[in-house]
């Protein structure tokens, strides 16, 4: 609870006293890529944050839903906003992009250009935030987990969130920045700099221990711990 | 004049009479990249239109307005389309996009993804109709002159093109096929199978004989021959 | 018989009749990428070779051998000559290189660029020349099956095949034009314009009938027909 | 003279000390990309090195010579070191190569992948040392000088650099790590995260600062300080 802002927590608990004057749940949508998609999977990270919530005793009060799509980057989301996500009338949003948009360059020529990464992403707050919905933005966690800083997009994947934590601030969003997690949890435990292995299975994609982990993160910084 | 469509020419005929009955001119803006944005210089095709028009007498009844910005992809136009086009309230748009949406994809790994192309070009062109413009899609015309199909973005150009065809038919747009009509073109005159020197300076932007092929074709697809 | 040229069959007559002097075979060793690989599968072209051979009945007089590793390029197969290949002291090596040159472009960003793709691509056939090693050539046939020229390396891969027939050309070396060959058996074949499932799986890798089409190729292109 | 491997300085002296027998001068070629070619310019390091070793009096022992060529990624030097650089028989050869094989990836798809890199690097450092040619490698400084690690490029050229020390250290060369220099340099002195004009003009080539900065780190890693 130590790192969230008092205006976001006040926002989240209004909300939520709104919704249960109303009988209704808070309703929290994840926007993202195939980290996304897979975190509703058995193992995924929001079918562990429901687990977490039952055993806090709070899963009544919030219905978590999943809005990931494979190879999407911040363009595929401003496409489909409307129909993926409100839709669901949701009342957070949790934005999680930038993998892709980054990867693409290497991978098939078409990557997102920084500026337009930064103009996408605002034209998404600006119309989440007109509906007066509670955004979060995460930073991309990470290609390859070496802690060297050499893994080959790692300037890039820099630079990116960089976008991601000057938006949050100046859109007055809540930041999850998972970049700064994952290099802190690997500076700690993955002291042989491999490449993989120690929370994604493949550089980027979440093993057992990589879902909790964005359970636990996730749980914090939207206040539900 | 023969290859104007009949409803495309009545389009173009009633915005006129509306537009002299109103003393208003018939306003067409040239929406595209670096190469429409050359347009207006002093030797541009735009700049050479308005010539040609002064010389068939009816210059007073068009306004030629260039809105071209360098290294500008769908997506650009799609952010900017507000703010530079419609904004000048233009009876008629011809767009002309696509060389950077491949040609990034290798000069720096932020090309457009084909179905992405497709999916913004969609959304402008929706947008414009919605506000009764008349369009006139133009196909891609070329990064390196050989005719032998051997310039490297050659099959991503035909590509393209084929999806522009495609939106243009669907839409009910006017197509100037521009890819072919430089095709033909350099398959009579460009007999050393040369790169560049024949239309364009450089493989992609126009050199004077260029400019004047391109304002020819514009006028003919345009109806003001 | 008819595409061999008289030089290249009085070569290959003459290695031939000496092997048979020595009781040798002539050995044909094949040199390349990840076609080549599969080419030594059950039903991969070499084998299907073979098995033309023994129909022919003149399976004792030739050895057929891989020497392909998916993923190749020129400089790999440059790097990997002493070792792969004249370790093995063919008498015939047919070069079978190219995709991987221009696809790496766009799926790695470790194309090779065109210049160098010739020097090496010249390294080579100096090398094997020097040890009196007959060689054959293949342009590379077809990263997507599409005929309109729409697929999108289908100008790379034309500008690298111009370059492999220059140099076949130069430096007297037999040429397999296999490019050319898929791309009229598709114009008759693929009518439809399909990506692939015409001679290849996955527009690159063969099929049956594509290891069949191949090996017919270069039984002929060999003068083993 | 404190970074001098004991080993290293032996060989130089004794390389110098069998060249005053001979009358001989001490002839050091430095071998590289555009960094390099402009090194022999009115202001480049090579020119200042010869500056700096006239003021100490030591100018008539040493013959310092450029072989950069402009967009040079390692197979480059591999293709041109017979003539470039064996040809003009140095006694020391100073590499300096790296930046184009990351950059190339970006720019035109053509970067060089890191195992080829390390191969062709390998086979260089092989055909000097068998001509009992002193080896300093370099590892690549910059492609922009943010000091947060968000330079695009800065995964990539952790890791080339990476590999090169490992070669240097496997094949007993000297090794002078430039990009770690650099980045200490703009630890220190690029307080405002600028991306260029530390010590580059472009983000990569060197500005007089750059210049004075890479001679000073050359002669104190070739021991002539």
């Amino acid at each position: 609870m130590k790192f969230l802002s008092r205006t976001f927590l006040l926002a989240i608990l209004g909300v939520t006293a709104m919704s249960m004057m109303k009988q209704k749940k808070t309703r929290i949508v994840f926007f993202g890529d195939s980290i996304t998609q897979a975190g509703v999977g058995k193992t995924g990270f929001i079918t562990k944050m429901q687990e977490m919530l039952q055993q806090k005793g709070t899963a009544a009060q919030y219905e978590l839903m999943g809005a990931g799509i494979g190879g999407n980057k911040v363009y595929d989301l401003y496409l489909r906003m409307d129909d993926d996500v409100l839709a669901k009338n949701p009342d957070v949003v949790v934005i999680w992009v930038g993998v892709n948009d980054v990867w693409h360059k290497a991978s098939s020529g078409t990557g997102t250009d920084a500026d337009k990464f930064e103009k996408f992403y605002t034209a998404i707050i600006k119309k989440f935030q007109a509906k007066n919905i509670q955004l979060v933005l995460c930073t991309p966690s990470t290609i390859g987990e070496k802690t060297d800083y050499s893994n080959q997009q790692d300037g890039d994947l820099n630079n990116y969130s960089n976008i991601i934590r000057k938006l949050a601030k100046a859109n007055n969003c809540k930041l999850i920045d998972l970049r700064t997690d994952f290099r802190d949890y690997n500076l700690k435990n993955n002291t042989e700099n491999r490449e993989s292995g120690i929370l994604t299975t493949d550089r980027v994609h979440l093993n057992e221990k990589g879902n909790t982990f964005v359970a636990e993160r996730m749980m914090e910084g939207l206040g539900l711990k």
